[in-house]
């Protein structure tokens, strides 16, 4: 018995033999639990290095949900000596199921562990006076669904955040999986000016905002769910209660159809666009010419909706007079918290 | 009853108001059987114009399978007046179905209705010796299935016939089905080179190429099938018995996953990628550079595959000298008939 075992098709570890808890078929990759948290961590490196998203002397602002890619995230970039910090938006979504409130606590449960991570916290209630579905409700945009105010609001207090506090980048725990979707939506709309800015690197094209990087875009949503559980991170396992229905899941549902009948077509897929791309095989332009920026009467932040951006359109009346409209937004406070 | 029947929601004809036999969500249009064959043949006359496809003066050869979209497409053509006569392939496909010989019965009845017109044939056995399925299993490139060998047969004989016989251009029944599912394929992969060409007309870039057109590549397969059932087109009803399991049947199944969820994004996603190239928001390059084409040695079409062409290699072996060579490739044998 012990002889015949040799022939059985268990997948083991590419570096040590042992029995292997994940196989990646897109690497022909077999490894074991602590070889395969050692291969994640330098696969992270690599990425990092691929696309110059940053070096050791940068300070980097993370975006932490409390959700297993942003603390994963957080969790490689402070074990690979980089300088990051997290930044947690406060969003205020209970629908009963306490989602906000848990996601802070897996965020403090994270940090407890691993002592001298600072972390940045704006609180959606306390600054803007609303929590995003309140915002929503009022609203003309949060019409039907919050999302596109969440996504408004979240981009805008990052940008805000990273600039105010000086960090020189912002990195987000965008997954291949989420790159692979948003990829496809735009291709089946040939949404040219999307498909030109997609990247895993987004430089700061004007002083006003921030360089955003995306350091685990060619990690599979299921490499870095695994990544979380061996390394014993207790994340938010609820998805935002939100997002049920949302059109990103499902394409990225369409996506999961392909990858089933053909493996790895998902990361050729998202890997060859930005190939091709950076050869100059395929080359994508503005439908309406080049995106001018222009700064925010209100808030400063560079936008292409005209003389006032559309987060402080949410607080602000096309009647008002300049000086009153600077006075009803909101200013974000920002609390810190160190373990 | 008579009253409240007008709240229904029957769809009327655009045209007439009476009750519609089609909807066409993408172009918002219900239309009976009578103006629904009408609108039919002219679309496919501003199909025609848009693309530049040919005028009424070109002699047009038109490749017909016996399917529905083919003969469709030769019926709208002769009705437009054009000059347009047909081409069969007998492929001698049998394997119990009797594929290929009810397909040349189904042109054949169609032609009996039709007085005055021509059709070319060329029989795989008679001219080459061999049927497809019998050239599949004896050469390399047929192992497995015999459509990669099915293909290559069909483009060089289409093209020597058409070049031989003094034909302006080629025209082929794809419909938007088809278009799309080669779209969508080669976009999952970013084949460029193919990005680059895929249109509804190919340039004769060569003088060995004969120009090819797809006057029904803006028709859902549905229309297509409608059309030719309002028609009273006997057409052959069975697919290619060796057509199970395609890979571009595969594509097609998704892409009505996305239709059922989203009617009209076929369509979109076509005619999108039409619109971009056209107005050059998006520009492909082949990965290898420009592709040259040089004639081959044996038959003089041109070949990007390098002394002798791929269909020629179906006979010819890399030990032959040249003289030999030229002699183990059988020359094509056409047969016409007329209505």
């Amino acid at each position: 018995m012990g002889e015949g075992r040799r022939h059985h098709r268990v997948p083991r570890c590419k570096r040590c033999g042992q029995p292997a808890v994940i196989f990646m078929r897109q690497h022909r990759l077999a490894l074991c639990e602590t070889h395969y948290q050692e291969w994640f961590v330098n696969y992270t490196q690599r990425t990092i290095e691929k696309y110059h998203m940053f070096r050791p002397e940068h300070r980097i602002l993370v975006a932490v949900s409390g959700g297993k890619d942003s603390l994963a995230l957080w969790d490689v970039l402070t074990q690979l000596g980089y300088k990051a910090d997290g930044l947690y938006i406060g969003l205020g979504i209970d629908e009963g199921t306490r989602y906000s409130e848990l996601s802070l606590e897996a965020i403090r449960g994270f940090m407890a562990e691993r002592p001298g991570l600072r972390l940045n916290i704006v609180d959606m209630k306390e600054s803007y006076g609303e929590t995003i579905p309140e915002l929503a409700r009022r609203t003309r945009r949060g019409r039907g669904k919050p999302c596109s105010v969440c996504g408004l609001s979240k981009r805008h207090i990052m940008n805000e955040v990273a600039l105010r506090e000086g960090y020189d980048v912002l990195a987000t725990g965008h997954n291949l999986d989420d790159e692979a979707a948003v990829l496809f939506q735009n291709t089946l709309h040939w949404q040219t000016g999307y498909l030109a800015r997609q990247s895993p690197v987004l430089e700061a094209t004007h002083p006003g905002l921030v360089r955003k990087v995306k350091p685990f875009c060619r990690f599979y949503e299921r490499e870095v769910a695994a990544y979380a559980i061996v390394r014993g991170i207790e994340y938010q396992y609820d998805e935002c209660p939100f997002s049920v229905g949302a059109t990103t899941i499902y394409y990225k549902e369409l996506l999961n159809r392909l990858e089933r009948q053909s493996p790895g077509s998902k990361f050729q897929f998202y890997t060859q666009f930005l190939n091709a791309k950076k050869k100059g095989l395929i080359t994508f332009h503005e439908p309406e010419g080049e995106v001018v920026l222009r700064p925010c009467r209100i808030c400063g932040q560079p936008t292409t909706a005209g003389e006032i951006c559309a987060f402080c359109r949410m607080w602000v009346r096309p009647d008002m007079d300049p000086e009153e409209a600077k006075k009803v937004v909101p200013t974000l406070k920002l609390r810190v918290e160190t373990s």
